[in-house]
C-alpha cells in the first residue's frame, strides 16, 4: 500500500496537472478567437458580440495585453460575484441548485473535518496499535496513514466510544444540514414557480395510451373524452405524429448541407480548382464527381423525399400515435387532469404533466402498457448484469495496480518498478486512471437503457440514468475497489457470507483503502474539474468548424457548442464524494481535507461555467432535488452499516449496540423529509394553480389562450415549415349531450368573450419557452 | 416425529370434534329460542320476526319436529343455493368477495393436488433414499410420511427435474388463477360501484391538518379555502368536534341504564322485595342502598353532566378539531379534491376520500403531521419487537411438545408418555392447541397498535392490522415452527448465516415439519371453522342478556349480536394456508388434501354465516383485494426461495440455476398486476364520477344535495339528540373577490334553481347508508 510519500507524489502530480489546466485556461480564454468557446452563454443571451474589427488584424485573434495575463486567476472572484437571485435569472433554477450541491458538500464536511481533526486524529494517533497490527497482519499491507486512522486503536479499547459519539454527531449534523437545504431548495422552487411567465406546459397534459376506437380517429376520441369528462376545462389538443423517419431525414439533410458548405468554402478560397469527392461511403471510394454539384443534387433529392414523407405523415391515420397533448383553459384544469385517474382501466388514458416542449422525448410517446412493463423487466435484468459483471475487468486491472501483485505477475519488470519515482507514479496515478477510462464508456450505455425503458421527457431520462449510474458507482467503484482491491478471491466468499458478516468484511478493509481513495479524489476530482474548465474538446471542435463550415455570422453562432450540465454523469459522481466523506469521517479523517478541497474547487469552477458557458436544454425547476437528498441519505446509511461492521471486528460488541438506533433514525428522517417536502417537487398544488390563474385573469382578461397554445406541442420537424393542418375544433356543446345545458350555456358565453379578443396575443409559445428563466411547471 | 398412525389419531380426534360441533349446531339452530343467534341477519333485514306465539308454550322454545333433526346437514346445500349477485345484494360486496378467497384456494389447490399426486408422489415413493436417510441423520427424526416426500429422493438424483418442472407448472397455474381472479373482482367492484345508490361519502372529502389561522375559526378557514380553490364545486362542510369525553359519558350512561333495567326486571318478578345494591365498585362493598333509586339518580346526574359537556363541546372553539368533512356539488368535484394536492406544504390541507359515515374512526382525526410520523416509527419498532420476541415462549413450548425432548426434560413422566394413546394425543394435538392459545391474545394488541398509528377509518384499521398479523404469522407460526421445532439452538445460528444459507437451513427442515403442519391444519382449520358455525360465545351472551335485560321487543333486538367478519384476524390465517399449500406442493404433497378440505369446508361454513348471521359494520367495496393478492404472491415467492434452498442441499446445483428465473418472473407478475388493477381499488376515476353525476342530473334535476348532506358526518353522539347548531353558510360570491365574477353569476343562478326545490329530498343520509348494499366509493 501507498505510504505518505506516495500520497505526496500523487498530490504533487495532480496539483501540477490541475495548475497546468488552469494556466492553459487562463491564457486561452483571453484570446478573442476563443471567446465563443469560453463565453458562449453571453452570446446566446445576445449580450456579447463577436470582437469588433476596430483593432489590428492580430488583435482580433490574440490578446496582447500583458497585464491581463498576470491576473490569470481573476475568474475566481468573478465567478463568486454574481448573487444567487441574479444567477437564477441568468442560468435557470436547475443550474443554480446544481451548484448548491457542491455548497452542500462544503457545509457538511467543513465542520466535520475540523471536528474529526480536533477529536479523532489525536485519539487515533495515541492509540498505539500500530506495531501489533504490523506484526499480526503480514498479508495485508499497512501504511503511515493508518497511524491516524481507526486501525491504530486497539480492539476493545474504550477509545472507540469517541468514534461512536462522533458518528452520532456527524449524522445529526448531516441530517440537520440536509433538512435545511431541502427547505431552502423547496422555497427557491416555489418562488421560482410563482414568478414564472406563462408557458404552454402549464396548461398542458400529456395523455398516453389512448385506447383504439373503431369509429373515431385518435384526435376525435381524445376530443370527445375530454369534452365529456372535463367539460368546464378542456380547451384543445394536439395529436402526436410518428415523425421519427422524417426527423432522421432532417438530420441527414443537415449533414449533407454541412458538406456542401465545406466544399463551397473550399472552392471560394481556391476558385481555380473545383473540389471533387467520391460517391461511396464517407467519400473514400467510388466514382470521382464534382463535390458541389453532387451534394446540391443529393440535397434536392432528399428535400423531395422529405416533402413526400411529410405529406404522408400528415395524411396517414396510421402515423398518428395513440398519444396527445391536451390543453386546458386554466392551470387549475391541467393540474386536476394531471393528478387524477381518468379511466377505471389504469392502462389507458394515462395522464401526466406535459414536459415543456423542448424537453419532450418524442420517440417514446407511444409504447403500450404491457410492452412498457416488459421493457422495464428486461432493463432491470440488464442493469443487474451491467452492474455486477463490470466488476470483473476492474478487479483484474486493480490487482495489477497492486505493486506487489504486479511484481509477481511480470517479474522481468521488477527493476523498472523498483525505481522510486516510477513506483510512486504507478501506485499513485494508475489505479485512478484505469477506473476513469472504464467509466467514460458507461454513461452512453446507461442512457440508451433508459431510453429503452420508455421515459417521455429528457429530464426524466437524465434522472433515471443518474440513478442507474449511481448504483453502478456504488457497487463497482466503491464496494468493488474496497473488496477486490485487498484480495480478488474475497469476491466469491463475499457472496456466501451472512448479512452480519458483509459489513464486517467491508468495514475491515475500509481503513486500508484510504490511500487509494485519496488518489482517486485527486485524479477524478481535482484534475477532472480543472479539465472541465479548459473545455478542450469543444475548443477543438469549434475551431475545426470555424475553419471549414462557417461563412456567415449565423453559421458561427451554430458552430458554437455551449454544452450543458450532464446531470446523468455529474450528479452520481458528486454522490461518490459524499459517500467517501461520510464513510471516512469516522475511520480515516485524513481523507476529508481532500474532499473539502474538491467541493470548494468544483463549486468555483461550475459556478464559472454556469455563468459563462453552459446553456441548459430544458428547465425542470430543480425537480431532481429529492434524488440528491435520497442518495446522500443512502450514503449516510451505508457509512453507518460499514462503521457498525468495522466496530464489530474491533471486539467492541457492547459499544456496537449503541450504534443500532443510528440507521433506524436516519431512515425515519428520510421518510419524514420525503413526506414533508417531496410532493412539492413532483406535483402541482391546486392552491398555487388557482392563484396564478386568478392573477392572470385579472391582468390579462383578453388573452386568447387557444391561439397561444396552438403550435406549442408540434413535433420540432414540423415547426415553422408548412402550414400545419389542425383538426377542426369540435363544438363541444353540440356533441356532448350528457353535459348539463346550464353549464354549457354559461361556457359558451365565456368562450365568446375570449374569442372576440383573439388579436390580443401577448407572446408566442416559442418566445415564452426560450426567453427568460423558466421551469417545468410554472 | 409423528408417524402415520399419529396423524390418523389426530385426524380422528379433529374430525370427531368437528362433527360434534356440527351436530350441536344442527340441534341448537332448530330451537326457536336460538333463532336470533343463528339467523340474526334476517332479523336485521326485517324479513324474519320472532317466532309467533301461535303454538304451545314449549314450542316457542324447543323444536319438536323430529324430521328436521334427521336432515341435520341440510344447511350445507342451502348455503350454496343463493347465487352470487343475490349474495352481493344481500350481504354486500365485501362479504361476497371474502368467501371468494376460499374459492380461490380451491381453484388453485384442487388441480395442484391432483397433479402432484399423479406425478410427484410416485416419483418420491420410488426414490428409495429412506434407509440411507434414516442411518445418516440420527439426530433428526423421520417418519413414514417422508417416504412420500422429496426427502425420499437421493441427493443429486435426476428425479429432481420432475420437481423443478412441477414448480414451474404450479407457479404458472397460481399466477394464471390469481390474474383471472383479480380481473373478476375488479369487474365485480366496478359493477357494484356503478349500481350503487347515492351516498354521502360519494360527495365528501375528509380534510385533515387544517392549518391554524389567527383571524378565522377552523370552519371559516375551511370554507374560504375551498371557496377559493374549488369555486365551481365546493358545496358545504362539517367541522369535527372533539367529542371523545362525551362519547365516554354516553357509554357509561348506557351501562347504568342496563343495570337499572336489570333491577327493574328483578323487582317486577318479585314485587314484594325491592332490590338493593352497594355503592362501591361493581356493587361489591360500600353502603347498602335501594338499587332502583340509586341507578335512577345516577342516570339523572350523568344526564345533566352530559348535557353540560355537550353544550361545552358545541360552543368551545377549542373543541373543534383541525379537520373537516368537505362536501362538493358533484362526485367529479369530490374525486378531484381527493386525488389532488391542495397546498404546496404537503403537511397541511391533506385530503382523502371520506370514509362512509359508519366507517369513520373519530378519535384519530386530528393528529398533527410530525406526531403521526413519530407514532409510525414507534409502532414499527413495537411491531418488530412483538414479532421477534414472541418467538421465545412458542419455541419453548414447542420443544416440550417434542416427545423425546420432553422425556429428557421430565424423566419421571416417562411411563405416562410411553402409553401409546397418550403419546399420540400429546404429539398430535398439543402443539396445535398451544399455538392457538398464544394466537388468541394477539389480535387485540395488534388492533391497538394500528389505532395508535393514527388511521382514520375502521376499514383501514382492519387492513393494517391484518398486514401486521400476517407478518407475525409468517415469522412466528411458519418460520418459527420450522426452525425452533427441529432445534431451538438453530435460532441463534440462523441470525449469523449468509443470505444463501438461510433458505437452505429452512428448506431442509421443511419436509420434516409436514406432520406438524398437518395437525395444525386440522386443529386450527377444521375444528376452528366448525367452532365458528356454532357461535358458542354469542349464544351464551344472548341468553344471559335475554334473561336479565330484555323487556321489550326492541331490547331483544339490541341483545342480538350478529357479529361480523373479523378481517384483521381471518384473512392472515387464510394466508397461512395458502403459504402452507404453496410450500408443500412440491415438497410433501400429502399435506395438500388437508388444505383442500379446509378451503372447501370453510367456504361452506362462511357462506352460511354470511347469509344468515354476519352484519357488516361497513362496506368497502372489496378494497382489500390488492392485499390478498399481494400476500398470496409473497407466499408464492417464499415457497420458491425455500424450494431453491432445499434443492441446494440436494446437491443439485445445476438444476437449481433453472429455478432462479422463477422468483424474478413472479415478482414481475406482481408489479404487472399492481399496475394493471390496483388503482381500480384505491382511486376513483373521473370518467365514472362524471357518468354517475350526469345520470343523476338527468334523473333527479331537482335534488337538494346540501340538505341531503347536512348531517351525514355529524359525530354519532350528536346524532338526532339536539338541534345541532350549524355554521352559517358564508355567501361565497361576496367573500371570495378573487373568483372571477362571470363564474359567480353563473353559479348563483344554478344554486338558485337548486334551492328553490329544497322540498324534494328523496332520502336521508342515514337511510342511504344503512339500507341496501353499499360500498365505500360508489
Amino acid at each position: 500500500m501507498a505510504t505518505l510519500s506516495d500520497i505526496a507524489v500523487s498530490a504533487a502530480i495532480n496539483c501540477l496537472s490541475a495548475i497546468l489546466f488552469l494556466v492553459a485556461f487562463a491564457i486561452l480564454r483571453l484570446q478573442p478567437v476563443n471567446d465563443r468557446v469560453y463565453f458562449p452563454k453571453w452570446y446566446l443571451k445576445g449580450i456579447r458580440d463577436s470582437p469588433t474589427s476596430s483593432g489590428t488584424f492580430v488583435k482580433k485573434f490574440v490578446n496582447l495585453d500583458v497585464k491581463m495575463y498576470l491576473k490569470f486567476l481573476n475568474w475566481m472572484p468573478a465567478a463568486l460575484r454574481m448573487p444567487e437571485p441574479e444567477l437564477i435569472q441568468h442560468a435557470g433554477l436547475d443550474s443554480a441548485v446544481y451548484i448548491r450541491i457542491y455548497l452542500l458538500g462544503l457545509k457538511i464536511f467543513c465542520p466535520i473535518t475540523l471536528l474529526s481533526f480536533a477529536v479523532l486524529v489525536p485519539v487515533n494517533y495515541s492509540g498505539e496499535n500500530f506495531e501489533e497490527m504490523k506484526t499480526n497482519m503480514k498479508d495485508l499491507t499497512y501504511s503511515d496513514i493508518d497511524k491516524l486512522s481507526i486501525s491504530n486503536v486497539a480492539p476493545g479499547s474504550s477509545r472507540l466510544y469517541a468514534h461512536i459519539v462522533m458518528a452520532y454527531v456527524f449524522t445529526i449534523w448531516t441530517c440537520y444540514i440536509l433538512y435545511n437545504e431541502y427547505m431552502i431548495v423547496a422555497k427557491m422552487r416555489l418562488h421560482f414557480i410563482a414568478n414564472e411567465r406563462r408557458r404552454p406546459d402549464q396548461f398542458t397534459v400529456l395523455v398516453r395510451n389512448v385506447p383504439p376506437d373503431a369509429d373515431e380517429s385518435v384526435g376525435e376520441h381524445v376530443e370527445h373524452f375530454f369534452c365529456v369528462n372535463h367539460p368546464d376545462h378542456y380547451l384543445s389538443h394536439q395529436v402526436v405524429y410518428n415523425a421519427n423517419t422524417l426527423a432522421d431525414m432532417v438530420l441527414v439533410k443537415k449533414s449533407l448541407q454541412n458538406w456542401l458548405t465545406y466544399y463551397t468554402n473550399k472552392f471560394e478560397r481556391h476558385p481555380n480548382k473545383r473540389p471533387t469527392t467520391k460517391t461511396g461511403l464517407w467519400g473514400l471510394w467510388g466514382k470521382n464527381v464534382d463535390a458541389i454539384d453532387f451534394y446540391t443534387e443529393q440535397i434536392e433529392t432528399l428535400s423531395k423525399e422529405e416533402e413526400a414523407e411529410r405529406e404522408r405523415v400528415l395524411n396517414d391515420p396510421n402515423a398518428i400515435m395513440p398519444a396527445a397533448f391536451v390543453s386546458f383553459r386554466s392551470r387549475w384544469g391541467a393540474a386536476v387532469c394531471a393528478q387524477t385517474d381518468q379511466s377505471h382501466n389504469p392502462t389507458v388514458w394515462l395522464t401526466q404533466w406535459a414536459p415543456e416542449p423542448r424537453d419532450v422525448y418524442w420517440d417514446n410517446l407511444a409504447i403500450p402498457y404491457v410492452e412498457l412493463k416488459v421493457r422495464r423487466l428486461l432493463m432491470a435484468i440488464a442493469l443487474f448484469g451491467l452492474t455486477f459483471c463490470f466488476m470483473v475487468p476492474i478487479a483484474f486491472v486493480q490487482t495489477l495496480a497492486n505493486l506487489e501483485g504486479l511484481q509477481k505477475a511480470v517479474p522481468f519488470l521488477r527493476p523498472l518498478i523498483e525505481m522510486g519515482s516510477v513506483k510512486s507514479i504507478i501506485q499513485g496515478y494508475l489505479p485512478g486512471i484505469i477506473l476513469k477510462i472504464f467509466l467514460i464508456l458507461l454513461p452512453t450505455i446507461i442512457m440508451i437503457m433508459s431510453k429503452i425503458e420508455g421515459f417521455t421527457a429528457l429530464s426524466t431520462l437524465e434522472t433515471h440514468s443518474a440513478e442507474k449510474y449511481h448504483l453502478f458507482l456504488l457497487v463497482n467503484v466503491f464496494l468493488g475497489s474496497i473488496i477486490t482491491g485487498t484480495a480478488l478471491q474475497q469476491l466469491k466468499e463475499f457472496m456466501q457470507q451472512s448479512p452480519t458478516e458483509i459489513p464486517k468484511t467491508v468495514g475491515v478493509s475500509i481503513p486500508m483503502k484510504a490511500t487509494f481513495f485519496i488518489t482517486y479524489v485527486m485524479v477524478d476530482g481535482w484534475s477532472g474539474v480543472a479539465a472541465e474548465i479548459l473545455r478542450l474538446v469543444p475548443l477543438i471542435v469549434f475551431h475545426l468548424k470555424n475553419a471549414f463550415l462557417v461563412k456567415t455570422e449565423k453559421d458561427r453562432e451554430e458552430a458554437m457548442d455551449a454544452g450543458s450540465l450532464t446531470w446523468a454523469v455529474s450528479e452520481p459522481r458528486i454522490q461518490l464524494y459524499f459517500l467517501l466523506g461520510l464513510v471516512y469521517c469516522t475511520v480515516t479523517p485524513i481523507l476529508l481535507p481532500f474532499i473539502v478541497v474538491f467541493f470548494a474547487f468544483a463549486y468555483l469552477v461550475f459556478r464559472h461555467q454556469i455563468i459563462n458557458v453552459y446553456d441548459q436544454k430544458y428547465e425542470s425547476g430543480a425537480t431532481f432535488w429529492p434524488d440528491v437528498h435520497r442518495q446522500i441519505i443512502i450514503g449516510l446509511m451505508i457509512s453507518q452499516f460499514l462503521f457498525l461492521g468495522l466496530l464489530n471486528t474491533k471486539r467492541a460488541t457492547n459499544a456496537t449496540y449503541l450504534l443500532i438506533p443510528l440507521p433506524i433514525l436516519t431512515f425515519w428522517f428520510f421518510r419524514f423529509c420525503k413526506g414533508r417536502f417531496e410532493s412539492q417537487f413532483k406535483r402541482f398544488p391546486l392552491e398555487d394553480a388557482m392563484k396564478k390563474d386568478t392573477l392572470e385573469r385579472a391582468t390579462e382578461p383578453n388573452l386568447n389562450l387557444k391561439l397561444y397554445l396552438q403550435d406549442a406541442y408540434v413535433h420540432p420537424v414540423f415547426k415553422g415549415s408548412i402550414e400545419f393542418e389542425r383538426p377542426r375544433v369540435v363544438d363541444e356543446e353540440e356533441n356532448s349531450p350528457l353535459v348539463a345545458t346550464k353549464r354549457s350555456i354559461h361556457r359558451e358565453g365565456k368562450q365568446g368573450i375570449q374569442e372576440d379578443s383573439s388579436e390580443d396575443i401577448m407572446e408566442t409559445p416559442e418566445g415564452g419557452s426560450k426567453a427568460g428563466p423558466s421551469s417545468r411547471k410554472w
